[in-house]
């Protein structure tokens, strides 16, 4: 059993908490908050241990109720391997402690590349991880455009990418962040940040990349052309993402055109906290004509790198050599409802 | 003086009564409304007799104490030209009503091409519009992919479009519409009908659309690409987007990066009703690499083809032969405050 402590228990922490909680071979040894807030009740109701980085706070956690197990670093030293879920940038401050402590850490994608000096994509580079101290976990919209090219490049060989992100303005439970009424580019320049990121994965790839924010909380929404080296028809296409693990098509018989009705259709099929974990491609958008695919493909910004951080445990520990392995066995112990 | 009657008194129409008060060269006969309405009032204020299409429905008018000046089969018997700007689909209706009483019309982008035979985009065709009787003016994001594809074209050669409509849910007035959140694919096939729409009036351009719908109100967002024929540096662009009518260069030193803050900088230049005319790129977005051409652009999508519109007066009066002539009398007449 891998011993994981989750550092942040926010968006991302939360839920990489309840999975890992899911898998068979590894255990929540604890979690952090900074102060008490709705989440660290949530931590009680899950029974995970609740550690804080600043003991002098423990007795506004006493007089809220909540039960402090110790201190972050007490935490660390339990652990095989630390989840930095920490807001973007805090984990470059993280680091020297899981240094000093000799500890293995998975970072997330609002950390610079150079935190851990490898970024991680399940479909890309599982191999590149293995047995390394510090990865990090390429943000979601570079893990949802990493996947598809990936598939793509490996049945058609990929001669470019060009892809739009039209980016959720936040998420759904924070009153916090805009725009409320506007289209706002990030950045104004082109290309955004995300090619190279994906680069990071995919050092081959040549790909230019946009984005902007809108006012949405639900998902992503890529927009995603590739020319292709290779002929290809749609039905090939098709063939190829039809069935892969994380990949969804969604059908044109639901109806859903939208990322709201997919978020809709996910809480109506039960999905903890309505997570969807896959790129979600609507099939109907699938389009390839003159050596050219396109797609529409919908990002759950909030859980596509949840699983790709647990097959990041695998890799950096070594337990499991596979890529595919690691995958079936997160996405099995999470029960993946089909969409 | 061209005596114009609008048909539809609403977003367009009202907008276009407006902007043909303001010209020489023109005149307001008559505008028309359906039923008692805020619009219906300004009609008052600005002194634009009222014609109603069921003089049954007078009473309700009478009530509201607003003027009406008779029906609108009256009003067109006095124009030369009738500007329909009824809801989409509506003009179709109205056809057959200009075509007995034997008067020219130009309808909106609403509307079908075939219901005029003819497709207007001031920059791209106005000869083949000249001394036709009924014009159809292109849609708003159809004028502006147009207009900036037509500059490209002429100057650089344009081999391949590629362009993503980020599109705004609803007009700030529109209660009625939403997504209030959630990005809706619209349509969720590749492509739209804007490719299409565009090769109405420049049939020669290979061009690729795609179309998203955001809860957004102030202006559309295009994403626009272009494979070049001849090689391009950045400066050779902006040389040729610099000083060109209805073309505007977003100032990197405003510090504008989105929809709303270049509305509120139109509405501090007491622009009428916070209008901008022209396509708004954003200069520093403009990018030229491997000979492809990359830019942001922001369309207004209840202003733009307003002065389009304008210009289809002279062509099918044929009072105006150039078409830069009718394009200064239009902007110089509505006194453009340079952004």
């Amino acid at each position: 059993m891998t011993r994981v402590a989750i550092n942040g228990y926010g968006t991302i922490g939360k839920r990489v908490a309840d999975a890992v909680a899911a898998q068979p071979d590894m255990e929540v040894i604890g979690v952090s908050k900074t102060s008490p807030s709705a989440e660290a009740y949530v931590t009680m109701q899950r029974g995970y241990p609740l550690y804080i980085a600043d003991l002098a706070k423990k007795p506004a956690f006493d007089k809220a109720g909540i039960p402090v197990a110790g201190s972050v670093e007490e935490m660390i030293e339990k652990a095989d391997v630390v989840i930095d879920a920490t807001p973007g940038g805090v984990g470059a401050k993280n680091r020297p402690l899981y240094e000093k402590l000799g500890k293995k850490a998975i970072f997330q994608g609002g950390e610079k590349h150079e935190v851990a000096g490898t970024s991680f994509c399940s479909f890309c580079n599982y191999e590149e991880a293995f047995g390394k101290q510090f990865v990090r976990v390429v943000s979601c919209n570079t893990t949802g455009l990493s996947r598809l090219i990936q598939i793509m490049d490996q049945a058609f060989g990929v001669k470019k990418v060009r892809a739009t992100m039209v980016r959720r303005g936040a998420d759904p439970h924070d009153v916090k962040r805009g725009p409320i009424d506007a289209v706002v580019l990030n950045p104004v320049t082109i290309p955004s940040h995300h090619g190279p990121d994906v680069r990071t994965v995919l050092p081959h790839i040549n790909i230019v990349t946009l984005a902007m924010i809108v006012p949405t909380t639900f998902m992503h929404m890529h927009v995603v052309q590739m020319d292709l080296e290779k002929d290809a028809t749609r039905e090939e296409v098709l063939q190829e993402i039809e069935g892969r693990p994380r990949m969804v098509l969604i059908r044109p018989e639901t109806g859903i055109k939208s990322t709201a009705e997919l978020k809709e259709y996910a809480m109506d099929l039960n999905r903890p906290r309505n997570d969807i974990w896959e790129n979600c491609i609507y099939k109907e958008s699938i389009s390839v004509a003159d050596g050219e695919f396109y797609c529409f493909q919908a990002i759950h910004q909030e859980a596509i790198v949840v699983v790709e951080t647990i097959d990041a445990i695998r890799a950096i520990t070594g337990t499991i050599k596979d890529p595919g392995e690691s995958i079936r066995m997160t996405d099995e112990a999470l029960r993946f409802t089909p969409l």
